[in-house]
């Protein structure tokens, strides 16, 4: 039985893209079994934001879904300069990160898939699957053209270049950012994120970013959508078109115009806010009082019912990667909002998120039950800005205003306690990333693989080596 | 052979301490071979100030001894209010998690071994390891009278009643800080946190804080340090008669009057520094100009060269601990100063301590070598103020002045890039705790006994039943 249906075939040889029909043929292992990488990014995800989402989620003596893999290690993340043997840059954005997972190479902040300095294109994992015939899909709760899911399926020296309208002088509120030029079909390069993605082998691509897909193709008279249709893909667009959507058919979901809306929000969408000391206070640090933030709870957020949750999109995306599939498959899962809630300083967002994570990890461990060749390796592509501080001063005793410069939420948790939660990396309007390794999880199949520690392209090699490929 | 030479035994004996000479007598194992726990605490030590200590020392693709551990995972941090059956409190002070770590028990900041609100004595794994006849020591670079040492092997409510003149109406500036006056001994308890040291049956104490040892003991004529030597303690004060002081004596190093001098500080013991905006950036936060600290190197801390370093202590400590020892022990390591460093805003500091830790632990893991029933576990108490952020900012394509909140230090590393950290907890002089799970490292001995993700009192369970306690 064939890995892929025929109307995926016919569709493919149309666009002139070959299949590697004896690989396809050929099972991934010498076990017979097809085998499979579900790689799990909680973008974002670093140790402060696991305590806070644990703390809220399940009390401070609870615990969570990640809590009980088998494996923990850290990540050390890596960063160059844009340059050709740059030096090392110690924070790290989502784009050279995802850029290491899936690459095995180290580059530049801002980068998708190409080498810093030299701009040269680097061989993704999900190539290398397509290339030996196994499936691959990507799944997000970002736009399906943002860093994580991008630089798994597409290269292009800058990640705003997400539809043929962001190609070149890309600019914010007149601000240049960056330019795409030389990527441009017109100029030989295969053009924006979200004509690569289009134009991919991928057998389930889910998220948000329909917007990135509405501008004409370059040099086409039709939609980036249109040519991910007439390249074999069938587009969903609701929860309900996602379940029906029939097993063998090549899917592309997208569920809002970009970022898919999350689960929990700040009541009465607060989020942190600055202290206010009094007038006092701004005579000297030790005089007067300040008033901090009143607690707050979380609150489900309306929007998120009318998109599928990242354990619906996990589910379907395995349904559809594993079904007939003697191949075995490479399928990333990204919770994109832990890291983007964090920039807006609004920390029930990102709990909300890591739940949506931690259930999604609930669901490919049931898959991997099943099917017992599965690798599943959760880890963070950087840390975030979030810092658990105490909701009383150590130095409490002491009768001076203390506060925490930049912003503050104190949030209520389920078992009554107060956790505060301060974003004070920058004055600027976003938090900015911090530096520190990550965690690392895995199930049984990563133990004698993966190591304790590890730098974070290293994890690259693990899945390759994997998959056989 | 006995365990414990004559002229100890003879000084216990002499103030009516009673030896568990039966438990001397059996092997603490059913292999007829000693066991050892070796728990090495990095106070503060959080992920964040791991990635710093590591890319300063062996550069971002290097790696520390730490990082060759062959098991690894998460430990969360528990406290509770002051009360029986009190609401969780989501970030420690290293009183209340050195408790967690020594008795198993959750308790309330700033308590040594005393449970929260009933103020009741917690047995310690050193009371526990003595009773059955092991050995005990107690190694740390600050105050051996200091919170994380104190847990082990002394009772009292709260951590600053370090000595005979800080047991009633403790103040700072005269603002009240606490009171220890249930615990004198004309109350019947067991006196100042030096006093129950001195009395004590520990075999190796070592570290600061000789000034809590002078005053005289409660109700009586002689110091503190003078019951001590009653107590069978030797005492030594530098690196040579430690070095020198023959085997089969219990040993009470004390090195300075306070806190040891740290290895690393900054260029011209600068710390981190607040950013200087201009006058229009106060007028609107998107104006004007900011002027950041200078980057600088870190250097060697001239004091540092006069005192043992935590390597030579914990060689000192493993030496006397297994000397003519059939029955094992149980030793505690602490590296106190990198959180010490940190609430000062001292990164070079807390990276010189960090590299303390590390260089105690390769000497920790020689001795297992030598010594197959070792367990040694690497944690920290609770997560610290430093994050490592851009140097530039994510950010910097905006033509604004943007900075971090709070202090920030420029680090330039021997590898030649700038390293960011800022500390931004706080508007006190020093900075607050964070509330991230620390990270927990193993040898061997460890895999299978500890689990990935741990509570931190579930630590104890795991030292105790190792040791057969």
């Amino acid at each position: 039985m064939p890995a892929f249906p025929l109307p995926h075939i016919l569709a493919s040889l149309l666009l002139g893209i070959t299949l590697h029909a004896a690989a396809i043929a050929q099972p991934a292992t010498d076990t017979g079994q097809p085998r499979q990488v579900i790689l799990i990014v909680g973008d974002g995800m670093d140790e402060q934001q696991i305590t806070i989402a644990r703390n809220y989620l399940a009390g401070a003596r609870g615990e969570l879904t990640l809590d009980n893999m088998p494996m923990r290690g850290a990540v050390q993340v890596l960063t160059t300069e844009d340059k050709v043997d740059g030096k090392p840059v110690y924070v790290a954005d989502s784009a050279n990160t995802a850029t290491s997972l899936a690459t095995g190479v180290v580059t530049s902040r801002g980068r998708i898939a190409t080498s810093a300095g030299a701009d040269q294109p680097l061989t993704t994992i999900v190539e290398l699957a397509q290339a030996a015939g196994l499936r691959s899909g990507l799944v997000s709760t970002s736009s399906v053209t943002d860093a994580t899911v991008a630089a798994f399926a597409a290269h292009i020296n800058f990640r705003l270049c997400e539809n043929p309208l962001l190609m070149v002088d890309v600019r914010y509120s007149d601000i240049p950012l960056g330019d795409c030029s030389q990527h441009l079909k017109a100029e030989g390069g295969a053009g924006s994120i979200a004509e690569q993605l289009a134009s991919s082998r991928l057998h389930v691509l889910l998220g948000g970013g329909s917007k990135h897909f509405e501008p004409k193709a370059e040099g086409m008279d039709i939609s980036v959508q249109a040519l991910a249709q007439n390249n074999g893909f069938t587009v969903v667009d609701s929860q309900q078109s996602l379940e029906n959507a029939a097993i063998g058919q090549r899917l592309l979901g997208l569920f809002a115009p970009s970022t898919l809306p999350v689960r929990l929000q700040g009541e009465g969408q607060r989020e942190a806010e600055e202290p206010d000391p009094s007038l006092l206070n701004y005579v000297h640090k030790y005089l007067g009082d300040v008033t901090l933030p009143e607690p707050m709870r979380c609150e489900d957020n309306p929007a998120f019912a009318s998109i599928p949750d990242l354990k619906s999109m996990t589910e379907a995306a395995l349904r559809h990667l594993a079904a007939d599939n003697a191949s075995g498959f490479f399928l990333m899962v990204e919770s994109a909002s832990i890291d983007k809630q964090s920039h807006e300083r609004k920390p029930c967002g990102s709990i909300g998120e890591l739940q949506q994570l931690d259930e999604a990890l609930a669901s490919a461990l049931a898959f991997a039950e099943t099917h017992p060749h599965t690798l599943i390796i959760v880890t963070a592509d950087h840390s975030q800005a979030a810092q658990l501080i105490p909701d009383e001063s150590l130095f409490s005793a002491y009768p001076i205003p203390t506060y925490t410069p930049g912003k503050l939420a104190r949030i209520i948790t389920p078992e009554g306690a107060t956790m505060s939660i301060n974003y004070a990396t920058t004055n600027f309007m976003m938090e900015e990333h911090t530096g520190a390794a990550v965690p690392l999880y895995s199930n049984r199949e990563g133990i004698g693989r993966l190591r304790p520690f590890m730098r974070q392209p290293e994890l690259f090699a693990v899945m390759r080596d994997y998959l056989g490929l």
